[in-house]
C-alpha cells in the first residue's frame, strides 16, 4: 500500500475542519490512508511573521464571509462559527498526540469530535477539562486524557511535531503532503486528486 | 442582459495572470460580460498590511512552485516565472485604464497582450516603454499608449480605480465579483460558476 497522505490542521482553523470532513473520502478513492497531524498555527504564523486571516483589513470580512459559503459549497452543512475565535488548541492538540501514542487507530475519530464540537456545537475547546470532555464522549479515559494535556512528555511530543511540520515548509492549514508534495488549504484538494490519480503533473 | 463580472487584477500577479486566461470563458458560459479593471497590489498589500507572497519564509517557496503547479493544473502551458518578479505595474495598468476612456471594446486584447508578454515572454512591463511596445503590437498607436502613462488624468483615474477597488473589499489578485458578492482567487472560479448558475448558494 502506498504511503498515508499527512494531513496537518490547526483544531481553531476553519477550512481545516472542512478540509477534516473531506480527506478521508478522498484517500480512500486512492487507496491511501490518512496520518492525522494536529499543529499550532499560533507558533507557525510567528515563524512566518503573518497573523490570523481574521485580523487583517479586508482580509478579514471577506474570509468570515468565504468560511460560510465555502462550507455551504462543499455540503458541509454542519458549520458555525464559535462565538470565541480563533482559540489555543494545545489542549486539544495533546490530546490527539497522546492518542496518537496509545491508540493510533482511534485518532480520526477523536480528531473529528474536538473538530465538531468548536465548529458546531461551540464548546471552546481551549480549556483543557472541555477538550478532555469532548475526547471522553469520543470513546477515550476522560482522566487519562485530561491527564495527557499537562503531561511533560506530550507536550514535548507536540512540540516536536510543530517544529517539524514548520521544517517541512508548513505554513497554514490545513496542510497536506502526498509522497512529499505540498499543498496548502481545501481549495487544493482538487489538485491531490489530480496528483495522487495521475502520478503528478 | 446581466450585469458584467468584474474582474480586478495585477498585472504581476501569477494567479492573476492564470485568471485571466479562464475568466472570459467562465462569463460567457453564464451569457456574462467582463469588466477587466487593473488595480495595483502594491497599495492593498499597504492598506492591508500584507506583502507579496514569495517574501514569506515557507510561504514564498510554497507559493513559487504552486505557481507552476497551478498553471499546470489549468492547462495553462504558457507560463514562465519572469526574471524579475513582482514589477511595479502602474504603466500597464495605466495603459489599460487609457484604453477604456477610449475603446472599451479593446481592452481585453490589451490587457492579454501585457499579461503575456510579462508571464510567456519575460518583458519587464514596469518599463514604460516596453509597456507602450506591447500595446502597440496589440493593434494600439504606440505614441499615444506611451503619453497616456505619464498623462495626469490617466493617473487619477488608476488611482481612483485603485481607491474604489479597496472600497469594495479587494485585497488581493484575482479579486472578482458577481453581482455584489465577492470572490478572492483563481481557486473560487469554481464556487463563482455555480454561484452565477444557481442565483447563489
Amino acid at each position: 500500500m502506498a504511503a498515508p497522505i499527512d494531513f496537518y490542521f490547526d483544531f481553531s482553523s476553519p477550512y481545516g475542519y472542512l478540509a477534516a470532513q473531506k480527506i478521508d473520502a478522498l484517500a480512500a478513492k486512492h487507496g491511501r490512508a490518512v496520518e492525522w497531524r494536529p499543529m499550532l498555527l499560533g507558533v507557525v504564523f510567528k515563524h512566518v511573521g503573518t497573523a490570523p486571516l481574521v485580523d487583517y483589513p479586508l482580509k478579514g470580512d471577506y474570509s468570515r464571509h468565504d468560511m460560510e459559503r465555502s462550507a455551504r459549497f462543499h455540503g458541509v452543512a454542519d458549520f458555525h462559527m464559535p462565538s470565541r475565535f480563533p482559540i489555543p488548541t494545545q489542549a486539544a492538540a495533546r490530546i490527539v498526540m497522546w492518542q496518537k501514542a496509545h491508540d493510533h487507530a482511534g485518532v480520526p475519530r477523536v480528531a473529528k469530535a474536538l473538530f465538531r464540537a468548536y465548529w458546531v456545537d461551540d464548546v471552546d475547546i481551549s480549556a483543557p477539562d472541555n477538550a478532555a470532555a469532548v475526547a471522553a464522549k469520543a470513546g477515550v479515559d476522560a482522566a487519562a486524557a485530561r491527564t495527557a494535556i499537562d503531561d511533560p512528555a506530550i507536550k514535548e511530543a507536540l512540540k516536536r511535531e510543530v517544529d517539524g511540520a514548520i521544517a517541512r515548509g508548513v505554513f497554514g492549514s490545513p496542510f497536506v503532503f502526498v509522497d512529499g508534495e505540498p499543498f496548502w488549504g481545501l481549495d487544493r484538494f482538487d489538485q491531490i486528486d489530480k496528483w495522487i490519480a495521475t502520478g503528478g503533473f
